[in-house]
C-alpha cells in the first residue's frame, strides 16, 4: 500500500510534515551557494567551476548510534552533520552543502525535528555549509537521520586512503579512545586540521578513525599495499578527565574503540616533524608510528615486545 | 553509548557490513563519471564545468512508503531511487549519481540488501546514473532506504515551481490514479518526456505529482502566485485495465491520490499545443486545463458545474 492514501495523505508526523519543513526553512536562511534551497523537488547548487565533487552519507538509528535517553535531540542532528564533515575532513576537502533525511518516531515529543536540526544547522551555520534540502517521514520503529554532504578537494587533495609509503610517519589528531563517554556525541570534525595537514605538501594517505584505530589503520594499509609498526608509546590515549568504567586500560580503548574521530594521516617523515612541533590549528598531533613494507600492524609495546594488532583491535585483549 | 563498541564493533547485519558492501562494489562496477567510488572516505565525481547542483534526496521507511508482504526488495530499491530521479525529471535536470543509505532490519532475509541494492543498481545503470557510494546499518525497527542524488540542469533548465503565467495550459504526462495497485512501486520516472518538455523552450513551471495532482497543483499555483482551472473531463485517469478496487470514481483516485510520479508542467498555449500534439518519447501528454489570475484551483466538472478543489483532494468525495 503506498504510503499517501487519501485516507493518510500526510506522513502522521506531530505538527505534519510541512510545518516541520517550513520550521526549517525559516531557521535555515539564506546561503550564497544555494540558487533553489528548501521548498522545489531538489535544491540547486552553484559549483566553483572545474572542481570535482565529493560525496559522503552516512546514516544514524536510535539505539545503535545514540540513545536518545542519553543523547539531547540537538546532539543527534550535530553527530548526524559532523560524521559526514569528518569523511570530507578525511579526504583533504572541504564541505559545501549538506541534505538531511528523517523518520521520525509517530508519537514522538513534537519538537524533536525540530530540535534534531536545530543541531545539525548550527554545526553547518559553525562549518559554513549550506543546508539544502531534505525530507521528512514519519517511522513506526526508531528515529533515524541520514546525511548526505557535497563537498570539494582543497587544493592538494584529495586525500585517498591509498596513498601511503614506506618510510611515512602515523600522525593522528587528538586523543583516542575518548568515544563511549560522551565525545562520539560532541565531537567538532577536524576540517581546519585537515586544512593544514593538506597544505602541508607531505600527505600521502588519510582516514577518520570512525571504528577504531587498528581498524581504520588497516583500511589505510590495504588499500596502500603496505604495513605499519606502532609504538603503543606515543599513542594518545585518555584526556586526564575522563573517566575510565571498565577495567580495560587506556591503550585498549584507544586502539580498539570506535567514533574517535580523529584524523589518521600518513605523512613523508620530514613533513611530519614540522608538522608535530607546530600542528595546525594547535590541536595535537601525535607521531604513533611509521608505515613499513609489507602487511599488517606490530605494536611495539612500552616494555619493547612486538605484538601482532589485528584489523579488529577488540578481539584481542591489550594490556 | 556510540554504536560500535569493542564488543559490537559490526553493526549485527546478517553477513556482515562489509560483505555487502563489497557485494555492492562488484555489483556496481565503474562509471566514468566516478574518479573515487565506494571504499573510501567519501566518492569523488568529476563535475561538468560551469553547471550547477542539483540535489534531491528521499527516504523511503517500511509500512509507511512500502509493505514488504507486497512489494519485492528490488522493486523497493527501484522505488527508492526512481521517486529522486523523478524529482530531478521535475526540475528540468539530468541526474547524474546517487548515494544510498540503508537500515536493515536485524533478523530479516540475509538477501533483503542485495536484493534492494539490485533494484536499485538496475535502475541507476537504465538511466546512466553512477551509484558513487553509501552507507549500510541495521535497525531495531522497520527497513529504511533514503537516496540523494545530484545532478545538473538540462540546457533550458532548472524549471521551478514558481514559473506559471495566466494562460499556460497545464499539462500532464501518462495517466492518473494508478499508483495504489502497483504502479507506485514500479513507474518510470519521467526522465526522458522531461528532456522533451524543456527543449521545447515553452515550459515555465513543472512538478512532479507525488502527493497526488490538487496538492501538487497547489504547490505550483502557491510558488507562481496564480490560480488554475481544470476540465474534470480532460483528467486522463486510469488505465483500462486497471482494476477498481473501492467505491471511488476514476477522477477522485486521478484527482486525490499520491504517488502517480507522473509530470505536471505549465506551459505556454502555443507551445502546449505542438507538444501534445506531438508528445515527447510518445507518452501520452493531456492538456488538463489552464493557469489564470488569482489563487485556487476551480474544477469543471462534465456536467459544466464548477467546483472548488482544495489543495487536499481527499476531503471532498469528487463524483
Amino acid at each position: 500500500m503506498p504510503a499517501r492514501t487519501p485516507s493518510s495523505p500526510t506522513t502522521g508526523l506531530p505538527g505534519g510534515e510541512f510545518g516541520l519543513i517550513e520550521w526549517i526553512r525559516q531557521r535555515t536562511g539564506s546561503h550564497p551557494l544555494v540558487d533553489v534551497g528548501i521548498g522545489d523537488d531538489a535544491a540547486m547548487l552553484s559549483w566553483p567551476t572545474t572542481h570535482p565533487a565529493l560525496v559522503a552519507v552516512d546514516m544514524l538509528v536510535e539505539n545503535v548510534h545514540f540513545d536518545l535517553s542519553r543523547a539531547k535531540p540537538e546532539q543527534v542532528g550535530h553527530k548526524a552533520l559532523a560524521v559526514n564533515l569528518s569523511d570530507i575532513a578525511a579526504m583533504g576537502g572541504q564541505p559545501l552543502a549538506a541534505v538531511v533525511s528523517v523518520a521520525l518516531p509517530r508519537g514522538s515529543q513534537h519538537d524533536l525535528g525540530q530540535r534534531l536540526h536545530d543541531g545539525l544547522i548550527t554545526l553547518a551555520e559553525q562549518t559554513g555549509v549550506a543546508l539544502a534540502g531534505g525530507d521528512t517521514t514519519a517511522t513506526d520503529g526508531p528515529l533515524v537521520v541520514s546525511v548526505t554532504v557535497i563537498g570539494t578537494p582543497l587544493e592538494g587533495g584529495p586525500i585517498l586512503r591509498s596513498g601511503a609509503r614506506p618510510g611515512d610517519r602515523l600522525l593522528v589528531t587528538g586523543y583516542l579512545g575518548n568515544s563511549r563517554e560522551r565525545h562520539h556525541l560532541d565531537f567538532t570534525p577536524r576540517l581546519a586540521e585537515s586544512v593544514g595537514l593538506v597544505e602541508s605538501g607531505g600527505l600521502h594517505a588519510m582516514i577518520d578513525i570512525s571504528d577504531g584505530l587498528a581498524a581504520d589503520l588497516h583500511h589505510v594499509l590495504t588499500a596502500s599495499g603496505v604495513g605499519a609498526r606502532l609504538n603503543a608509546s606515543d599513542i594518545p590515549t585518555r584526556e586526564p578527565d575522563t573517566p575510565v568504567r571498565d577495567g580495560r586500560t587506556p591503550l585498549a580503548h584507544a586502539v580498539a574503540d570506535g567514533e574517535d574521530f580523529e584524523l589518521l594521516a600518513a605523512v613523508d617523515p620530514r613533513v611530519a616533524e614540522e608538522l608535530v612541533a607546530a600542528p595546525p590549528c594547535g590541536t595535537p598531533l601525535s607521531d604513533i608510528g611509521e608505515i613499513v613494507p609489507g602487511s599488517g600492524v606490530e605494536l611495539v609495546m612500552p616494555n619493547g615486545h612486538i605484538v601482532p594488532l589485528p584489523p579488529l583491535g577488540y578481539e584481542h585483549r591489550i594490556d
